[in-house]
């Protein structure tokens, strides 16, 4: 039988999130622990693109999943399935996770045999972006049906990514409108750091690129 | 040269927006005036269905449109070109309207002369559906690629709509994980009395009834 928690997290008791999101960062450092805080619109693909990770990596990584939603476990039970541990963290109705949820979430996980644990966050591009989770490096995905002005109206969430991946690129044949050079163009616009990765969490298109970034991290940290 | 104003509005200093929201639905009623508050994730093609639905109506009803953004203007200035007076909101951050600055955005829309006006809500499934909005009616746009797993997981957005236009059905080929049966059945678990009604705002596919619908909404009013 498949097993994973379901925790009902408490909004922070901290006033200063920034403050405790640093505080948590030199604790998980202190672990070599690298938590990724995955954030994107709704349906973007951020299961699917953690079971297609987990699918490549977890032979070598220790990798472990906080599946962060409103109400259901739906994904909790995708990502158990794709042989990664899991939690499941209701957020009781809140739009996003700040740092202290977020150790909540990592204390019922525990990290002492994980290298690598990804966050997925709310499904919002708006309220995430606001909240320092502590973690290590923020990834978005952008899907390609969504529209690559979408820059242009989240631009907090674009600012504050260091990794875009660019989703759901076997559609492009029919969502014609979309343009891949425009779409890095607005990004670096608002963020000229951030690395912007075009993959297909379907067909596993791109995931080299994005899986050796997370192997590079992985290694700085140990 | 396209002409539409950006305003700036404050967050409300109304401490029950229910009972505001009430009050707005009273005013609106007064004037005759249909407000239909316009919901869902980031490119889901709100824009896009407004144009189509303005292209279609503008004619026999007189149409304004309020478009809510953290910053960009563009969906205003897309709006002024389909032929509807427009006005775009810009909600310094907030992930949501409520009550009060739905009232903002009308006062300066103005009202007097208008049957129908749509408020394009910020792009999020969570928050905007916490706040009533003081609406005629909700609308909500769920789109094919986002998936037919989204009534899980936003439960209260699906919950508060009187419909749901299920939008890009013209790419239901390509995500043929996609059932349509299966959308309708887990809306109407939540809320038996949404009406649900299968579009493309590209093609203007099941359109006819979307604006059958807008104009039975409006012969109520007056």
């Amino acid at each position: 039988m498949l097993d994973y928690k379901i925790i009902e997290v408490k909004q922070s008791i901290f006033e200063d999130n920034d403050a405790d999101a640093n505080r948590l960062r030199e604790e998980l450092k202190a672990q070599n622990t690298v938590l990724i805080n995955l954030m994107s619109a709704p349906g973007s693909g951020k299961t699917t693109t953690l079971c297609q990770t987990i699918a490549r990596l977890k032979d070598s990584i220790r990798i472990g999943v906080m599946e962060a939603d409103i109400d259901s476990d739906v994904d909790a039970a995708t990502i158990t399935e794709a042989g990664a541990p899991a939690i499941q963290i209701h957020t009781g109705g809140m739009c996003h996770l700040d740092a202290d949820m977020t150790r909540q979430g990592l204390h019922e996980l525990g990290t002492e045999d994980l290298d690598l644990v990804f966050l997925e966050n709310v499904g919002n591009l708006v309220c995430p972006a606001e909240f320092d989770t502590g973690s290590s490096k923020n990834a978005m995905i952008l899907s390609v049906p969504e529209g690559d002005d979408k820059p242009f109206k989240y631009p907090l969430m674009f600012s504050v990514c260091d990794v875009v991946l660019v989703n759901k690129c076997d559609t492009l044949p029919v969502f014609t409108e979309f343009s891949k050079e425009r779409v890095v163009q607005r990004i670096h616009e608002l963020n000229p750091n951030a690395k912007v990765i075009f993959v297909s969490a379907k067909t596993g298109q791109g995931f080299d690129e994005w899986t050796d970034w997370l192997r590079g991290l992985v290694e700085q940290h140990q």
